[in-house]
């Protein structure tokens, strides 16, 4: 038969299970926060416009504000001066939607260390034991950090300091974007860079790299501890915001048992 | 080799294609107009937090102020009285996200008529021409409201008497709710209730009956005119709002060539 109907089969009869690795949304999702001195992203917000009563007898709904890049998100190349020409959130091509993704575990050392930065002999060598990094896919990063995302001030881990979160290294993420076959970097926190990256030289490198090469963020995801280290397809559908530098997202692995 | 393997080996040889079935969000989207009486949904807009300026020298991004039922969108159980105990949208099981759908074509007589109304020997006779509606699926109607999308005024087809736009009669509703094994109804239009369908008795059948049965809607879908009339597999990623009774999706369909 074919390849959809095996698939649909497989999905109904279980062999293909579907993992939500999306954040659900509500004004205690946690936010990213940059320093004072620059604009910040909304909290997620719910404003009631009826509930079974004389606004709308029957219904009940809801307006929200929110941010771009509030919970589960996806960045647009357009989010960074670097991709500022490479598009908008609406115009990532469909077929990137649907991508396999690899998942790099790195929970047990971030921790020991809240700043721990992946560095790239840590992909090399987990490449020598799996795979070679997924052409057309993602390279997701399993920190734990996930296990934080019921409190803003634990998510986001700020001290005097700033925020301390994990990361990947400038020159790390200059190879992932500019010499790997992926499309984008996933991630378990509130962004794809390090909470200390505001201090970073050049600043934020995930994003000035992934987006400066037309490459693509995903942040928030939970759930990566029920993926596999390879073989997982993951589904990102951002809402596709005219001119948006990234949206909040559904994002959904497939898993075959 | 695995089906989830040959499955993105077929996406990656396009051999199964995605097609978007979303409405591009911005202030143009189309909204519902209900009588002036009822709260009303919010029109999506952006709020510019930067521009790669003094707010944030290397980066734009923006807030956003969007209705639950703005745009394509998924309706949950308990955006209806009826359903109102049956499930908020961030708890829609994830399982139910990807699901097959048929697609329904009137858009000849919608053309001559905008107030067309599917009935239930529409449906019987395209089964006995077809399939039986999918079960744990969805049942799609094409009307080629889709074409109107870019101005709110064509969209919502208003005169003095209200809104004038396709649905299903109130006793097909009622027959598809409870008798057939969809899980729910998916539209062109802005909302799955015809224009008219305040006026109905009871009014908005579709929304009474879907709701009240544990059943979705999927609205302001587009390209419904690129699936074939069965095979196609939805993907429906709304976000995860917690509480909400629907929220903006994206909206993807998988198609087999
Ligand atoms: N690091 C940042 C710096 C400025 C703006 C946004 C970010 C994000 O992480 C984001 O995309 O959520
Ligand atoms: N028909 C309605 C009546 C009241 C509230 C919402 C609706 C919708 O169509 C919707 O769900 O978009």
């Amino acid at each position: 038969m074919s390849v959809l109907s095996d698939f649909t089969k497989a999905l109904q009869a279980g062999a293909i299970s579907v993992i939500d690795l999306t954040a659900p949304l509500s004004s205690s999702t946690p936010v990213i926060q940059l320093p004072p001195e620059f604009g910040q992203t909304a909290t997620f917000e719910l404003e009631e416009i009826s509930k079974y009563d004389d606004r709308g007898p029957a219904w009940y709904w809801n307006n929200f504000r929110s941010g771009e890049h509030t919970g589960t998100h996806f960045d647009a190349p357009n989010h960074w001066a670097t991709g500022k020409d490479l598009g908008d959130i609406a115009s990532v091509p469909v077929e990137r939607l649907i991508a396999p993704a690899v998942v790099l575990d790195f929970s047990a050392r971030v921790a020991d260390n809240p700043d721990f930065l992946v560095e790239i002999d840590h992909i090399k060598e987990w490449q020598s034991q799996h795979a070679p990094l997924p052409d057309g896919g993602w390279m997701f990063v399993r920190t734990g950090w996930d296990a934080r995302s019921s409190s803003q001030a634990e998510f986001v881990n700020a001290d005097e300091n700033g925020p301390h979160t994990p990361g990947l290294s400038g020159d790390c993420v200059r190879w992932l974007a500019e010499e790997t076959p992926v499309i984008g970097l996933g991630v378990e926190t509130v962004g794809t860079d390090a909470g200390a990256a505001h201090s970073f030289d050049p600043p934020f490198p995930c994003h000035a790299n992934l987006m400066g090469n037309g490459k693509y963020g995903l942040t928030q995801l939970q759930n990566l501890a029920q993926l596999p280290p390879t073989g997982a397809v993951i589904i990102a559908g951002p809402l596709p915001i005219v001119t948006g530098s990234g949206a909040p997202a559904r994002v959904l692995a497939l898993v075959e048992r």
